[in-house]
């Protein structure tokens, strides 16, 4: 292995500064000499266990993971002749263990499904296996991804806080550098909140642009795909694989003519010091920058906290009602199920009909009118989360500053470009109208460089917590990698 | 089984006027004789087997169907102690071939899915398995349920003509007596134009009132589920068994006190002779019984034929886009899937994403719109196809009159009353608003009773084309079966 890496040293001075350390590179990173036999897949795997082994017993980010399985597939693509390589060849990602595998259990978060086995992949898997990318094992995510707590996993960040759910696995995976990348979903704010609290990019796109086939669902008109990551590059390298249906060719804008609408929603007094802060400071840093920054309220049709909640609530417990019925009935024991996922099935049939149909009407009516908000600017931004995440892992955190946008069925980036008054991470959410996914990417890398140069770098907190003195070295030749 | 029979004769003379012929019971009728013993599910298991034999070689409605494993499901429920029986216990049903079978293949219409055995079953067939129901096997589809045509198989009354796509083989096998009871999936008239074709009753319920789980999406935004029957008990019963959420308790409504809207809706320039004298026939029978009838009219911003189908099909191949593009990269010799599937993919990307807002907010906008018509009625009525079944297999028909209420999320019932020119069966589309299952089915009770008596009594077609004498003779002791 020395050889090998003096020579990706050699070949790849500018991107490897640290080339013993395989596990912290992005997923873009590893593309080329992967590709290009400058390191094995099996080399890179090794290093990404080593560096999971050595960090699992505190973060426990993993449902499954199989060293063996991990290198027999490591070998295997490295056996895959050149010009049948994929376009992910041997990049590792992690996938929320509500995603069917074929090779490996999907517990969805529940003692029912202890040890099931599904024989296919889910859509998504499978266009990633198909990719030749490296599927390094299954990650922690609550009961049918609606509970509030139940993983052990912790922050990666500070192990007496929560990493969020219930995407908890999927976040806190790739934010302590076990795998570049990771799948998770989203009903309310379940991808948008663990990156905001782990300090990880991340990205729900449109609503139904990726197929939702062999995951499990929970709501079907809220449910959405997305995917974690430490670079807005890799974010766009995920999109791209899944063909995520483009808005025409986006143009270069320059920074300057940018102008941001500044969203703080009727649940802004659910904000704290961490999060008004970021509110604060990024727009301070935009507007340092010549970038023209209004605030935005909600419309007035909509822009009460309590309603917006209410019939969010609604529709999840109804949808979840059908979702659940057959692992209800499943748990003939009544002991598999938590009280809280019982309560779907039996809490949905009580709301009056009337109410749900308003509920179902009051959101297809909010999202033309959200999304017709966008184009009179260059992106929204809003918060991630309340704040940085909480202490305990019995609390996963408040989904209130994610569920309108996910409800709405809009693209979100998470930018994790400040910190809290703990030193936790803490990230706002840019936003865009519906299919304009490829915009977003585009205009999140414009705004969030001065955010990310001028966001962390006033709080260091990555140096203190984690001590990757060499990754904000690499700042300066590769990028934003943080 | 003779001594068996005639002992089911003696202990059911009413419900079983024709004995040796188990197969022809319908759902409802098998339930109270197989709990209490009077004859066994092995029994009906082979009197349906012998009529699907007889029968199969005309019809063709089963992708698959093992003897064996049928007898042996059978004999294993027999085996089942009297307390532990289910609330369908031994109940034959067949499933649509884009539903997973733990214990038969899925194959979705596709040689791509050849052979393909999933480990697990969809949520409704568990649900129907753990309520000791039968499955019988799987029916034939169109590929991926968005073909308009594929499977050879015929219309039971008339082996030139199409039973009507893509739930082709589940319409044909319950028209033909194979099983009294099938699953369908409509995305846009799926379910409820095959029932037309083949004169069977069909639901097609509120979207979303059951799960999807382990069911093959085309469109995630239109496709329901539904059901075929030849009674509306046994409709009831399948959507009790899947715990559909109800409205509040229905009240008995006096025939004469109904007052029903009548849709042509702007389609109507398709109907062809068959259904516009249904429509006709059908308000003559109801105001001759003192029903109030009224004409309705599509809302003024909805009532163009173009746009709607325009729409329609722009979210239709959006969707199906997403749906089926894991399956487009699995063909990679571009020889399994048909060209009209790969379409889908391939042409989802040229819409412009603005006309893709526009077409999904355009069905958002319409829902509450439609839902709110249907409370000025008891019940709204329109046809279900444009006519009766077409001539030949190579299309399976129009989805106009189906397509509006699919987008809707209205539940909607087929009523069998009428035949056409050709002796064919044409039927009628009864529609509630969201989530007023149960009230439909109620009201579809009331109205379809002089429907049925005075619709099919004029033709007689069923005794033309089958020969069922005996079948009409029970109507007087039984109900409205035919």
């Amino acid at each position: 292995m020395d050889t090998l890496l003096s020579i990706a040293t050699h070949l790849w001075p500018t991107v490897t500064p640290v080339p013993s350390k395989l596990w912290a590179l992005t997923a873009t990173e590893v593309l080329s000499p992967i590709k290009e036999d400058r390191f094995t897949v099996e080399d890179y795997a090794k290093s990404l266990l080593t560096r999971i082994e050595s960090r699992n017993g505190l973060v426990k980010a993993w449902q499954y993971l199989d060293r063996d399985l991990v290198m027999k597939e490591a070998r295997a693509l490295d056996k895959v002749p050149r010009d049948q390589r994929g376009p992910l060849h041997g990049v590792a990602i992690a996938i929320k263990d509500i995603m069917d595998t074929k090779d490996m259990p999907t517990e969805y978060g529940s003692s029912l499904y202890s040890g099931n086995r599904p024989n296919a992949d889910a859509s998504l898997v499978a266009i990633f296996r198909r990719a030749r990318a490296l599927i390094v094992g299954k990650t922690t995510t609550t009961e049918f991804i609606v509970l509030n707590s139940g993983p052990d996993t912790t922050n990666p960040h500070n192990p007496e806080r929560t990493p969020g759910g219930s995407s908890a696995g999927s976040a806190a995976a790739v934010a302590d550098f076990q795998v570049p990348l990771s799948f998770g979903t989203q009903t309310g704010g379940s991808v948008i909140r663990p990156a905001s609290y782990t300090g990880t990019y991340a990205m729900k796109p449109t609503f139904n642009v990726i197929s939702g086939g062999g995951i499990k669902v929970a709501s079907l008109e809220f449910d959405t795909i997305g995917y974690f990551a430490r670079t807005l590059d890799d974010l766009k390298l995920i999109t791209g694989v899944l063909s995520v249906m483009t808005e025409e060719p986006v143009e270069e804008i320059p920074l300057k003519e940018t102008k941001v609408g500044f969203v703080k929603s009727p649940f802004w007094p659910s904000a704290g010091p961490g999060t008004i802060a970021a509110m604060q400071k990024a727009a301070e840093i935009l507007r340092s920058h010549g970038v023209t920054v209004e605030e935005v309220e909600f419309p007035d049709e909509f822009n009460d906290a309590t309603t917006l909640d209410r019939m969010f609530k609604i529709v999840f417990v109804t949808n979840g009602g059908v979702s659940f019925y057959n692992d209800y009935l499943m748990d003939t024991t009544k002991t598999n199920l938590d009280p809280d996922v019982r309560a779907f099935v039996e809490g949905a049939p009580k709301y009056p009909r009337e109410q749900v149909r308003q509920a179902l009407d009051y959101y297809m009516a909010l999202r033309p009118v959200f999304d017709g908000l966008a184009p009179n600017y260059s992106v929204l931004i809003t918060p991630s989360a309340t704040d940085e995440a909480p202490l305990g892992l019995g609390d996963m955190g408040s989904l209130c500053f994610n569920s309108v946008w996910t409800a709405a069925h809009m693209p979100v980036i998470h930018v994790p470009a400040f910190a809290g008054p703990n030193d936790m991470p803490v990230g706002l959410s840019l936003i865009a109208r519906r299919y304009c996914d490829q915009y977003l990417l585009n205009i999140t890398r414009i705004l969030s460089e001065p955010l990310m140069r001028e966001g962390i770098g006033s709080r260091n907190w990555i140096t203190q917590k984690l001590n990757y003195h060499w990754i904000l070295e690499r700042k300066s030749t590769i990028g934003h990698t943080y």
